[in-house]
């Protein structure tokens, strides 16, 4: 879709007109005329206005319809109810591409939203490539592009950035200044009436002058679309996201345990994994992750060094340290050596380094060189209190730290903890464009973020394997059910559809007398469970139409009449097919979980975890979108905290995980097949050392 | 203890001595006397030099013994290797308290380590209040002392705060200057060799200029003192503390399981929570804190509003409140009523408040104060990303805000998101006086602290109660044991102490024959357990000394002889007692584990957690220091995630709490009254809802 559209006349036009230019400083129409300008844009720019003759200097033009033929860009400010006419007249010359950034259109609802839908309609069928309408404008650093409203011009750099908000966006920018963070691109979607953030990310993915995205996301229109282009730029570039509205789920009535569970951030968090994109769990991880991407070199493995001149914050940094993947090696001994001879007697010659409170300029540059020059370490962390012998150095321990991380292939990151009188050397680390931390936690975290992206990169592509099942057989049971217009298709039909997929079932045989229910056990083998099987019962219980561990063919024969008989009699209304005579499972087994829902952005989301108080009181679950790549299986289980019970704990065997990753690449493949499930619960699913047996399952339909 | 110093003569002297005083600039003594004149002392100075006639405007006393008698305070700048022999004078003429500052002290061992010894006894011995050595010295700006070598002075406030960390110490420093955060005392602590966290405590409960405590620890020298202190204080004023040695544990080999679990850092925090103690996690919600307590009201409940000119920043700010215990109520009618009329149709009138990115400050005033009024609300946070209305009005919202922060009794917490032109607005709120934050995040959890600060002032006193118990008993048992050289105590006689305390236990009989054991079991009742009992054998189920179910008297008769020949051949040291006759676990019993472990600062630390993979697995366990009070056992229960499988799940019943709350009562008063008992087990303590059962218990010795 996104082919269609020319990205490129969107953000290097040789042309740009403003519809509803303005020479009235202060104006939105004034604004991005002079931002233009200011940016020092060295293409034509056409101001449009039916009254003026001249605007900043510009000669006007009073009519759309005398615009260049293929006009590359155009930029709208004109109030709400002008903007499809004159929409309609920029089609009509062929207009490339258009950022709306007038409000009052979906945002209102109402005729708002019936104007953007025709102008989406219109754009789409033209191949109009429009950004907004409700939006900022955009920025395009690297061709001298600024067409938002947003006071002042950012700084060049290597960061391209989207925000699905107009008011974060102000904030982004002016955050950027004052810490000396510079981009690339900058891109306010607005109501993403036609181009949203997959299109964005398919242009950045190849962009030369983008090394970092960084996004603000609220929600995904097409989080399949998404997914796709996501994983194009991850394996290039790192994408940082900071989405909002984790609490929103707010989950709706649910036919399934899944369902209930099962939010939408919970399907965003999977996506967000399943394609490598860094989620940033705040703002200020996200602005903290910004500058450690965009200013520093990656971190090849995770070994960090941490040299410090106070004992304290040394093993503050130690306990941040501990909470993430990196690791703290001891120094080479040749290090230790030469350090020796440079650093007192009083210096802890291990990691982290404590170089003492009156450590001046020449032992911090000595400490830090041979630490990072130390085959050992990866990154390095330099924390400084701004003790009397510090602060009297410090502008030379700065410049010393400048000197040494400017021509390292390590990152490495100062934190200078104060404010007030360390602001000399936080200025010159931004002059130099060089990462600055006040705390180690953030610091800390950001080189775990960047050595997690690293191994990300390394990792290999995923493996997807469509596993072979019977179509034909589940298309019809799925097609009877919903043709009976029932919400949920009865467990002794699904099991039908588990065998159409060579899912492993218990031994299972409808039966519609007590004979037949003998022989099925004869054949089953004993002891066997037996369910009543009625379409109109779905929770067996609550008819006493469940009874587990029958011995002999004389019991099953009693307890078929028995549990018809009652189940006809509390409930009338139900038509009783017979009864499911099953095997019983195995001893030793554990209990899991596998579910599914349908999220409305991103289709079906599985659920795993261990059954009954694990997923009920602990919340031990996880999530991955289908379809699972065969490393998406392997993760899912592995994620749950309680994995390990599952490995096997004092002396017992572990469950074939093998098995269990069969079975949730086929319940995978069956979300996938079959739109019209909505919801689905394979619950208990029973694992033991040898084989999985999906107990019980429910499958919901719309 | 504290009692004897006279802390009045070191915060507040009338005379200061600077003993090792310098007219050479950048010289510790030349800028000790300098801090002390510029923060405007009143008192009278005397520089101490042997050489120079005059200092800094000030005549030189040459030699100690001409001080006067009596003298408030003595600051030593001198060598170490004059230091004691300064003290020594110092105290000939009855020096009252003394700052030691020089290093090279206990911090480098050997003969320093030795001179602190000699300088702590000298001035114990003759009540000296001594700080240091090894400190960055003190400021009191309420009777304008500073005599620390720290460059510059701090602002006049009203946080007092301690420094186990001289580095540190100049980073907090330097933060305050830059956040405008003021101070009434600031003490560096250095090598606590007389004075430590626990003094300074005890002066500060009634400091009338002090309203937050603040400290920044490494460890705590004597622990029961610290918490015996921090209680007092923390009742009249909040006491804000950062840790750092988290990670530090490293656990030593330990004889139970509690203690292979136990570590240093959970016997500091069960201490912070049993003295009310507020912990903060790292450096940055240290500074959070500090300006939040010292620069805001309390919040007096819950109720957080939320008012906000971005969707998005509302929402994350939502997202970070379900985090915590505060709740977003929405506004009432009335206050919608009213804000109907001055808000724009498109705010929305709900918490959080969106005002919409075009909001000028009448909008944002109006917004907040009917918000504030609102007496569903106790607290609000205030959102502004600077879109091009908020920055052009900038200053008039910030003055708005301001107006209303000042003369509001609810805490108003502005959170500005940007850097560059949103730090004027910064600036007008520090100069103000009024804490300022970047990211919702942080300002959300301080207004949390807050709020659970109020819940901790307005909850009841601790009750302690001394459960009956027979000490002569007891202590019979442990006095035989202590005397034989055992490591522990074997279980048949931890058996006759559990009877001394009344805990709860299976009946059990000592049985030294086959009939003996028959007997014994016809006496309990059948099914029972047969345990062999020997001192040597303390790992029971290594020899196959365990056999559960023993269904009749012949059976225990064959099971007796099998165990006891069995062990005799396996392990031929061994002097076997005979066995160990007990009641069988009732069934539905929940399995728990309670231990304790003598922490060398703390004393016993108790351990609570649900049995087997909980304690495993997922490490669910949770700490208090002994004696617990009453809530304190009840709190330790609570503490767990897996609290609610207590309460009963899925229809069970709920375990006796009452009956759990009494054991671990006891076992806190056994810990108590035995500090020969090093840790302890009760591995595992069996539960249902009617009564707890100790299945079976470790006790080690020292």
């Amino acid at each position: 879709m996104s082919a269609s559209y020319d990205l490129n006349a969107l953000f290097t036009p040789n042309v740009v007109a403003v519809i509803g230019a303005s020479a009235k400083p202060g104006k939105i129409g004034n604004t991005v005329v002079q931002n233009l300008i200011d940016a020092g844009y060295e293409g034509k720019i056409i101001p449009v206005n039916p009254k003026s003759t001249e605007i900043l200097g510009l000669p006007v033009t009073h009519n759309i319809s005398e615009l260049p033929q293929g006009l590359d860009l155009a930029v709208l400010t004109i109030p709400s109810k002008f903007v499809l006419g004159s929409m309609e007249e920029l089609v009509a010359i062929g207009v490339k591409s258009a950022i709306i950034i007038t409000a009052g259109f979906k945002e209102v609802g109402g005729e708002g939203a019936e104007m953007e839908k025709q102008i989406k309609e219109l754009c789409e069928k033209n191949n109009v490539a429009l950004v907004g309408p409700n939006c900022l404008g955009l920025i395009n650093m690297n061709h001298n592009v600024n067409v938002t409203f947003a006071p002042g011009q950012p700084l060049l750099g290597r960061i391209a950035c989207f925000s699905q908000s107009g008011a974060l966006f102000t904030s982004i920018l002016d955050w950027a200044l004052g810490e000396k963070v510079g981009f690339s691109k900058f891109i306010s979607l607005g109501n993403e009436a036609v181009l949203n953030e997959s299109h964005v990310l398919d242009y950045l993915a190849d962009d030369p002058d983008t090394n970092v995205v960084m996004g603000y996301m609220e929600n995904s229109i097409d989080g399949q679309k998404f997914m796709e282009k996501a994983k194009a730029v991850t394996r290039k570039k790192p994408v940082v996201v900071v989405k909002s509205g984790v609490s929103s789920a707010g989950a709706k009535a649910a036919a399934s345990h899944t369902g209930s569970i099962a939010g939408a951030d919970n399907a965003y968090s999977a996506a967000f994994k399943q394609t490598g994109i860094i989620r940033a769990e705040s703002m200020s991880e996200f602005f903290d992750l910004a500058q450690a991407f965009s200013k520093a070199p990656l971190p090849l493995g995770p070994n960090l060094a941490i040299i410090t001149n106070a004992g304290g914050p040394g093993i503050m940094a130690t306990d941040a340290c501990e909470k993430t993947v990196l690791q703290m090696a001891q120094p080479s001994p040749e290090t230790i050596e030469k350090l020796r001879t440079t650093l007192p007697d009083y210096a802890s010659f291990r990691n982290p380094m404590d170089i003492g409170g009156d450590a001046a300029a020449p032992i911090y540059k000595a400490a830090v060189k041979e630490m990072v020059e130390d085959k050992v370490y990866d990154a390095a962390l330099v924390i400084l209190t701004p003790t009397s012998t510090a602060f009297k150095d410090l502008e030379e321990i700065t410049q010393g730290l400048i000197d040494l991380i400017k021509t390292s292939k390590k990152p490495i990151f100062p934190c200078f903890m104060g404010k007030e009188r360390i602001s000399v050397a936080e200025q010159m680390f931004r002059d130099a464009d060089i990462p600055f931390f006040t705390f180690p936690e953030p610091a800390i975290n950001s080189i775990e973020t960047m050595y997690k992206y690293v191994e990300f990169k390394n990792s290999e592509e995923q493996h997807y394997i469509t596993p072979e099942r019977d179509l034909d057989k589940a298309r019809e049971v799925i097609a009877e059910a919903v043709k009976n217009g029932d919400k949920e298709i009865v467990e002794y039909k699904a099991q039908e559809i588990l065998k159409a997929y060579d899912m492993p079932v218990l031994a299972s045989e409808l039966a519609t007398s007590a004979d037949e229910a003998a022989a099925a056990a004869e054949k089953i083998g004993f002891p066997v469970v037996l369910k009543i099987a009625s379409e109109q019962i779905s929770h067996k219980s609550d008819v006493g139409g469940v009874k587990v561990g029958l011995a002999d063919a004389d019991a099953v024969r009693a307890t078929y009449t028995e549990v018809t008989e009652r189940a006809a009699k509390m409930r009338p209304d139900a038509e009783i097919s017979g009864c499911l005579i099953q095997e019983m499972v195995p001893k030793g087994c554990k209990e899991l979980i596998i579910g599914f829902k349908r999220d409305a952005q991103f289709g079906p989301l599985l659920m795993f975890g261990l059954g009954g108080i694990y997923v009920e009181i602990l919340k031990d679950i996880s999530f991955r979108l289908a379809p699972l790549s065969k490393e998406d299986a392997h993760n899912i289980i592995k994620e749950i905290k309680t994995y390990k019970l599952l490995a096997g704990v004092r002396g017992e065997k572990s469950i074939n995980f093998e098995a269990l990753e069969d079975v949730l690449l086929k319940v995978s493949q069956l979300a996938v097949d079959f739109p019209e499930l909505t919801e689905a619960d394979f619950n208990p699913l029973m694992i033991n050392s040898e084989r999985a047996f999906a107990a019980d399952v429910r499958l919901a339909l719309e």
